[in-house]
Parts: C-alpha cells; sequence; structure tokens
C-alpha cells in the first residue's frame, strides 16, 4: 500500500488535496505531517512513497519554502498536480459574536486570501499565523469565545467551531495548485504534460533573456517564471520555470540540453500531466 | 518638517530603516504604523510625506503585499532605497531558561530567515508569526518564562526582554532592502540609479522575452525580476523589474517606451539613487 503524507494535521486544505489525488489512486494509506518540511524529508528519507504539498496560489502566489526546499534541500521530483478552488471559511466556538472576535488564528496564505476582509470586518482582532489552518482551529477552539479562525469548512466541524461566514476571500477565483512529489524517475507522458525547472544564470546582462529566447526559439511554451533570493547575495537569484510538454518530447529534450548548456545551475524537477483545470483555462 | 511613517511599532528593523535614512535628511518626524498597508494608505492620503518599508531580503526574498499595494492599490513612487544587514536575536522574559521555551513569537520573514535554528535548537517551541518584530517581543514578554522572540536587538531593550543568542539567522548573508516612497515626481538623477517597473505581457508565449530583448537590445542591465499572481487567473502574472539607469536617460526613457508598446499593463514605480552596498556588490 502506498504511504501518501500530506502538510496535516487533518482539516486542512491540503488533506482534501491528498484525498481528492487518492481517488484516482490504488489503496493508498494517508499520513498528515506538521509542516512542509517534515513532508518532503520523509519522501527524501524514504519513510514515504509520495507527498502532496501546496505549490501555488491564485491571489497569494508561490509558497516559498516548497521552492526554497526543492531547489537546494532533496532530490525529489514533482509527479503529478491538482487544482482546488480554495473556499475560505470564518468559523469561532459555539455562541461567539464574531464581530466582536478579538483574535483570529489562521494559516499566512489564508490571511493573505482574506486580507480586506480581516481589514474591513475585524479591524480590531489581533491576527495570529499559525503553521496550518487546522492548527489555527485548534487554537481557536482553546482561546474560547474571544477568538476565531479561518480555514477550511471541514476544520470547524474536526474542532468543534461552528462556521459564521463562507466564501470570505477576496476574490472568488481563489486556486490553489498542489503537487505530488516523490523519487519515482518513471514519468510516462499524459496527453497534456508540463515540466518544471529551476537554475540560476551567470551575473551578467541578457543571461535571463537568452534562456527565454530558448524556449521561443524552440516554440516552447513557459507558463510560469519565479524567482527566488538565491540565498547568496542580496540581488542575486534562482528561477523557476514551468513549461508545457514532457521531457521525452524531442522539441523540449533539445531546449532543455541547452538550457544546462548556458546555465551555471540547473535542476530538473520534473514532467507530469497538466492539472485538468488548467487545461481549461 | 518631514512627516516619514514606518511599519512600526519601535523596535522593528524598519524603524532602524528610518533612522538611518533620515541622518541624511533635514528634521523629520518619524512615526511607527501598525502594518504595511496602513503605512501606505497614509502616503497615498497625504497624512504622510514619505514611508519606509521592507521591500526584499536575502534569504526571503520580496515582502509580497508591498508588490501587490505598489501595482495595485495606490499611486505612489520610489524615491530611495536602504540596505541594512539584518541581525536576529533570540530574547527571552528575564531568567528564562531559552532551552525549555514552548512558544516564539516573531514575524513571518524573521522566521523564515532563522528556519534552521528553530528547527535544530527549539523543535519543541511552537512557532506564532506576529505584524511585527516588536509586536512579537511585545507577545513573549506578555506570555511570560515559556515563551521567546526573535527580531533585532533594540527590541529586547523596548520590552524589558534578555538577549540570549544574537545572529541566529542561517546565513550571515542576511540583508533587507528597504525603500522610501512618497509621491514626489521629481526624481533627479544621482551618480547611479535604477528604475522600477511593473508589467503585464499578453498570454501569449514569447511575450516576456520580448521584453526582457528590450533592455538587452538597448544594454540595459536587468538587476531583478520577480512574478506575483495577476490575482485574475491561476498561471496569470504581473513582473517587477528593477534596471540600472535613470528614467532621464535616454536609453533607458527609449527602452521603456517601448516596454510600454509591448505590455497590456505597465506602471512606472520610479527611478531613484541605488543604494551604496549594491553598488559595491
Amino acid at each position: 500500500m502506498l504511504k501518501i503524507g500530506y502538510l496535516g494535521p487533518e482539516g486542512t486544505f491540503t488533506q482534501q488535496a491528498a484525498q481528492r489525488y487518492t481517488r484516482n489512486e490504488q489503496e493508498a494509506d494517508l499520513v498528515g505531517l506538521p509542516n512542509i518540511r517534515e513532508t518532503l524529508m520523509a519522501v527524501q528519507r524514504g519513510e514515504l512513497d509520495l507527498a502532496v504539498i501546496p505549490f501555488e496560489n491564485s491571489l497569494e502566489g508561490s509558497v516559498n519554502i516548497v521552492l526554497d526546499i526543492l531547489a537546494w534541500e532533496v532530490d525529489l521530483m514533482i509527479l503529478d498536480e491538482l487544482v482546488l478552488r480554495i473556499s475560505q471559511t470564518l468559523m469561532v466556538s459555539p455562541g461567539a459574536n464574531w464581530k466582536e472576535l478579538a483574535e483570529i488564528y489562521t494559516h499566512p496564505q489564508s490571511a493573505g486570501q482574506c486580507r480586506l476582509f480581516l481589514e474591513t470586518h475585524l479591524p480590531q482582532a489581533k491576527l495570529y499565523l499559525t503553521s496550518s489552518n487546522a492548527e489555527g482551529a485548534n487554537q481557536a477552539r482553546r482561546k474560547g469565545k474571544t477568538a476565531g479562525a479561518i480555514g477550511p469548512l471541514e476544520a470547524a466541524e474536526i474542532f468543534g467551531l461552528e462556521t459564521v461566514l463562507q466564501d470570505i476571500q477576496d476574490k472568488d477565483n481563489n486556486f490553489t495548485r498542489f503537487v505530488v512529489v516523490g523519487k519515482d524517475t518513471n514519468h510516462i507522458p499524459a496527453a497534456h504534460n508540463k515540466t518544471s525547472i529551476v537554475f540560476s544564470t551567470e551575473h551578467k546582462p541578457g543571461s535571463l533573456a537568452c534562456i527565454l529566447d530558448i524556449f521561443n526559439l524552440w516554440d516552447i511554451n513557459m507558463t510560469k517564471i519565479e524567482s527566488r533570493p538565491s540565498r547568496g547575495q542580496l540581488g542575486r537569484y534562482i528561477f523557476f520555470i514551468d513549461i508545457d510538454g514532457h521531457y521525452t518530447d524531442p522539441d523540449v529534450r533539445d531546449a532543455l540540453t541547452m538550457v544546462q548548456r548556458k546555465t551555471n545551475f540547473y535542476k530538473f524537477l520534473g514532467s507530469y500531466p497538466m492539472a485538468e483545470t488548467e487545461q481549461n483555462l
């Protein structure tokens, strides 16, 4: 039986993504881990076969710690991706009046997705950022009627909170992209594929433009570019790029060979089936 | 007298940056604001002349909320920048044993800069992320001997905490770039200048490469590129780019004119003197 870790505990959006993912899989044992690093490290050490982790949100952007760990600390591949619509729910202890909340507990990503809501409707409440939305709900329950939490509807049920308002994110168009990572290197092409890489270029003018021109030259569509500090010097970056196509496609293979030649750090992060919702964008 | 806001309260790294900035200025009245949005909005409404806010850290990357607000919510210019070396200090209530801390209060950026330290030395401590490091120190003081805080040395003094360990960030090379924003549009060129813009391109292959090629064509060095979600659809982005040079330089002016022609959203964010430390990199 496959052992699949997710960013836990129970009651997180990532648990929902993991459950969705395993619907298409053979039997699987789902394990909630306390944070993203431990989840990824458990796969790296072979204690888990796969892990499901949040990667990017349409309002809040990339989950930086995932990018940093994939680039520097582990040798794992992205094997699949899922896109889920995220609905944020405000929850309170039974009987509490949400307009009088003094404290809000939630994950930074959820807080970022509900910034305007919090500033407009709960300006008096202090915001406490927690390691997961489930932990936020847990804290709110412990603190009592002055504390609320924001997160998935399911967390309210698990922690015995009342849901007050649903869909409180600042924009309806709130989607999170989750990725499934593992050590498997047997990437069989699907109908529509995506490939992820990370690299750094020489610190000279035009070096990033040169890389993007390579993809143009081979008519490869770039679907994402994201920079992160190289952790060396302020002003030096590494770049995460997603492109359409599978590394076994001759054009993708040739373009990536050229990219490797023109970069001083290069890491292949996987070829995997494109999530269905993204094909429909 | 100039009224200059900063991300407060007293005891934050941004206060240090604001104090450093006003050393070169005429008399100024420094005002600590509770969060980044309120700081920027106060300048937008004309209640402050200028604001000093954190922009980018060499370990943790850009401060996303600053990018988002500058792009979408205000009409402000970057007028200056400062780069400060950031030293993170672990502080506790007088007499507390730091190895037995159950809770750590700190700002997300500081937590990110000390991730390995926390995982190695304080794996048992729960992490609570606060709106500022000063607020973290304040919380730690209120919670008593089981709680610690991470932040600038000055915060320990202000909140009556004892400093336990200094320089606990994961890498010594920890610098934060602060920017000074205001409504002034009179940007007199200095000896070395930088220009910041934000834009989005058409959603078609090669459109970002086209923009970078423009800078190449005019021999303009790009010092930073950062993407943020366009907040519309997952997979659509806006791009923040910094280039060397001042908008009154003929080459910069001509290149930016061409960039405007090739983008469907474009906003000039200012030309300003390059920080001294960056010239020495």
